[in-house]
């Protein structure tokens, strides 16, 4: 089987054009995952997704052992198998759902115990747990369990949950073990503090993790202050392993991310927002249960190939969604993913080029061109 | 523009094989149309139900004249423009969901007022109203006006509704006028009575009708009666026109109606049980709740060469309708509309053949296949 690697093909400032090889398919980065929380990239087929341009999708740990359970995505022959996407799947620890979804959480050195928050039953999570997990879903970039802070936090909280998260770092690469063709990714913590963060990343770096993510961003910190972590950061990552942003972001939050060095990206965003009525295009951000849609012929961007994005009618998607239609959600989830995907196609294009400065510029005015 | 047109190329025994040719497509008879209520075959794309084989889908007045209403329908360029379905749109007229969702009604020989379930407001349907709406929306086939008696009823109750109904189809027709390329369709009426259905069809058949529906049926009375009323109501309709059998119904609903002579159905049910977890198939219904399916990875209908019925096993749209994701809704319902017109594909084949009863027998055999 071939091996799990990274390649750096080109940087244009900070900003990187890469690709991460894998059996299941390569990966162009800079490259947005989408999220298949429950093993469904919400509202969408994996046609519609592998079609925007997604090289590979995210499933959620915490939700995916709830239901249908470990066990039985692997009797069933792995999420690859059971979901019917054949290209990479990244899976997360669980940790993080774990903090934001479950009940009656108790901490300790060894995990954490919480209770399901779909049946309430008891369920505990281990460095050593959330590899055997993420091994019998079968992914091909595995994350090591850590422990998030909520913002704002106290110095000591942030110190004492990357110091956990360190020695949780340790034990899940040992638990990772040898899996040829599969990769694992340790987890940048330390809050906002720029110092816990370097301490992170200089410890994390000395381990051997195929790649590292920047953790505990996007909690309500702010892009501002997002932005001055990840640049603090990321000069103490190594330049030839893959650096993902986790749960991240906006289209802006990706194109500010880039600029900076990060590779990879997942976020409910696209599909989330689209559920609720909203859309993301080259032209801005449209809110389609505005009145002001009602009677508007025009597609969702004009400028796009996407039929998603330029074959129905703001008109037509406004009376979807405000009449609560499953196909207003179907319409909307797979125009943002396409818009995501089309945005990260550009992004690599400029970098290959030596043009990021300018389609970032050009990207972001484009953005207050909404009528 | 080429004219609105019936012809019956086949029959064995009651069955007919026929084709309706109108300039927005043929509609080749035996023929189901899956409802798109409100402008949207609910949780399908547009090209998966015509994909699925479907020549004709049926749009509710009553749902479109509230939302989002038949003049703004009519400024967007028309029903099929907004819905992205170029092919025919049968109409309802409003009447049957006037009674069965709006509240406070009032009837009068002139029509009904009533008043919107979705915000209160107050409307008027009356015969030339309906007609007036089916005509912006740009129907091909437009069905007059009548009133339903729900099951049971008195034979004083059936009697008055189907003689008002009889007045409303002269107003209907007239209001109709002259639509090159469209086609009105008259109601018979009559409840499970059938004298009074006599009557209403040797009337209707006077009036120049481009087609006549059965109205008023599977409200109640059973399988049986719904059986019986057909049967005596089919022989006082006219032979060369279509016979269009209302808001039916299972599969072996179709399959016995045919047998007695119906050339076309529309029915909620394919879509409405899919988003409930129920899957009809060529082996039977299976209810995809049901814990048994957890871990069986065959997919619904192993026969089928259709992807919604042989691509996803029963354990991954098990845990999808299981997990609330709205995926399970779209592949349940893709799958049911799939299944519907294959049903009605086989008909078709089979009367050409002159096997009808043949291919009646081993359907309802194989019903009962299921493991």
């Amino acid at each position: 089987m071939p091996e799990f690697s990274f390649s750096l093909m080109k940087t244009d400032g900070e900003a990187r054009r890469g690709v991460i090889k894998t059996p299941r398919g390569n990966i162009q980065t800079p490259a947005f995952m989408p999220v298949g929380t429950g093993g469904t990239v919400k509202a969408l087929y994996m046609d519609q997704v592998r079609e925007a341009g997604a090289d590979i999708i995210l499933g959620n740990t915490y939700h995916l052992m709830l239901r249908p359970g470990a066990e039985r995505v692997e009797r069933l022959g792995g999420l690859h198998d059971l979901i019917k996407w054949d290209g990479p799947i990244l899976t997360d620890s669980g940790g993080f759902q774990v903090m934001s979804l479950a009940k009656l959480r108790k901490m300790t050195e060894k995990g954490v115990i919480f209770q399901s928050h779909i049946d309430g039953s008891t369920h505990e999570l281990t460095p050593e747990r959330s590899m055997e997990i993420q091994r019998m879903l079968g992914s091909t970039i595995q994350m090591q369990l850590d422990e998030c802070v909520a913002y704002p936090h106290t110095h000591n909280e942030a110190e004492r949950a990357m110091q956990l998260s360190l020695r949780w770092a340790e034990r899940s690469l040992k638990a990772f073990g040898d899996q040829p063709g599969h990769g694992c990714f340790g987890i940048v913590q330390g809050g906002i503090d720029e110092k816990l963060r370097e301490e992170s990343a200089n410890t994390l770096k000395a381990m051997n993790f195929d790649g590292l993510a920047i953790g505990g961003l996007a909690v309500g910190e702010g892009q501002e202050l997002m932005l001055a972590t990840i640049s603090a950061t990321i000069p103490h990552m190594p330049v030839s392993k893959p650096r993902y942003l986790m749960g991240v972001g906006t289209p802006a939050d990706l194109l500010l991310s880039v600029e900076r060095g990060i590779d990879m990206f997942d976020c409910v965003m696209p599909t989330r927002s689209g559920r609720h009525g909203q859309a993301f295009t080259s032209k801005g951000k449209l809110n389609l249960r505005n009145a002001k849609h009602a009677e508007d012929l025009r597609p969702l961007d004009e400028s796009s190939s996407h039929p998603a994005l330029n074959k129905y009618s703001r008109a037509y998607i406004h009376h979807l969604i405000r009449s609560g239609e499953i196909l207003g959600m179907m319409l909307l989830s797979w125009a943002n993913i396409a818009y995501y995907q089309e945005l990260m196609a550009g992004m690599r294009k400029s970098i290959e080029e030596g043009e990021f400065a300018k389609f970032k510029q050009k990207t972001i005015q484009d953005w207050q061109k909404l009528v």
